[in-house]
């Protein structure tokens, strides 16, 4: 069991390493392929958290929790239904989530676990997809709601989930996480407003990365944000929404004008 | 004006560099930021071209062809619509499209022109969004067609076009294109299926740049598959389908199984 950071350090310097006790090993290399440690270590509280993975994409699931389908009414898909968001769109813990100056409506949080991969993934079965998957981390999935149904004639995913800083995931990976014993915690501000079993997936994460790595290759830093289920809602200027999965930690990102 | 190439040497080197009468000027460092000529040069004949630009995303428009929108009786769009296709679906002039192991169902060719971004791009104006262009290229943007509407909730754009080796770009990438006076011609085998002319587009390659840099940052490298028009096709199972723009050249690939 590890859990992993990506960090800058006061003199500007981005790095990674293992996080415990309040304290960060730093690493050199791969993150996801035979790191070495540097032999430094640096207090949690002197660095800057980053994003813990650069991905080269972001795959993001609609219509993946049995609670949220029922209340649409949406019958359960028989493949993951997922879009990509823009690797523009990532942000880390702590930074904020700032309104696109060319939208005025509303913005939604959605709280979810992501799946970080490990190592490259084509045409994997559900029996080896674990050995596929690094860790997991807490993603907000922003989303500008009103421009998703602006056109009658073709679905907005990308467009209203994919402005710079909504993708905010962090704090941390954690590479062993039993997920089915956890449920997400969405507050805005000190109020909660999801907290919704992962026990209630449609596709478990082995099946998710089973299934989508029949459609794309999947490699090392990739993210799997899994869907969200009840309790969207939007988040008000100015305030700030948590994710909290017990486990990996609190990704806590602000909405600025 | 200048064509730009990236290329792999006989022995297995990939670089980059402008092409005229057949031969290949090599440059080092970055494309699109003041790259050095390195004074060695290579005949085309005798190095592979690869794939021109190596994207952090792709953009696919749809319904920015009037003839196309007419036809299927879509209104023009107020903005931009666009979707995202992996960079792990890129695939270089001549390299084979594979039919995915899992679907059996028809394959469709969509030649289109494909805007490549030279400039890190933000909120950009129509007028200066000419800047931020570095050049054009052909794509092939190949669509497992029987997927879109398979779950009647979700149109799943982003999994019937993301593939690998369902985005064809090359051969090559043209800085100075008269894109209003040209057509897209696409071929399967030695029938024209594709003919139409990139003035019939609804929104420019200038307007595109500046509407999508309101959603994004767009940055040196991304594409943009400018959309298709009338003539799209399924791809017979071992033909080569041809995308050519007078201009840039002729962009070859041929599905296998």
């Amino acid at each position: 069991m590890a859990v992993w950071a990506r960090f800058q350090t006061k003199d500007g310097n981005t790095s990674f390493g293992t996080v415990a006790n309040g304290q960060i090993t730093e690493f050199s290399g791969d993150m996801f392929n035979n790191p070495t440690a540097t032999g430094k270590t640096f207090a949690e509280a002197d660095v800057k958290l980053l994003a813990p993975t650069q991905p080269t994409k972001i795959l993001a699931l609609w219509n993946n929790f049995k609670a949220l389908g029922e209340k649409l009414g949406k019958a359960a898909p028989v493949h993951p239904l997922f879009l990509l968001k823009p690797v523009s769109s990532l942000a880390g813990p702590n930074d904020d989530i700032v309104r696109p100056k060319a939208y005025t409506g509303k913005i939604a949080y959605e709280g979810e676990l992501c799946i970080v991969i490990g190592k490259k993934a084509s045409n994997v079965s559900v029996e080896e997809a674990k050995d596929y998957i690094f860790g997991y981390t807490c993603i907000n999935d922003v989303t500008a709601g009103e421009l998703l149904n602006e056109d009658p004639n073709f679905a907005q995913w990308t467009r209203a989930k994919g402005y710079d800083t909504f993708s905010c995931i962090g704090p941390v990976i954690q590479t062993e996480l039993d997920w089915a014993s956890k449920n997400v915690v969405t507050m805005m501000g000190d109020q909660e407003r999801q907290n919704y079993p992962l026990s209630d997936m449609i596709f478990n994460p082995y099946e998710q990365v089973s299934r989508i790595s029949q459609d794309m290759t999947l490699n090392p830093g990739d993210c799997i944000a899994i869907g969200t289920s009840i309790g969207i809602g939007s988040i008000k200027d100015g305030a700030v929404t948590t994710v909290t999965i017990d486990g990996i930690g609190t990704l806590s990102n602000k909405l600025v004008g």
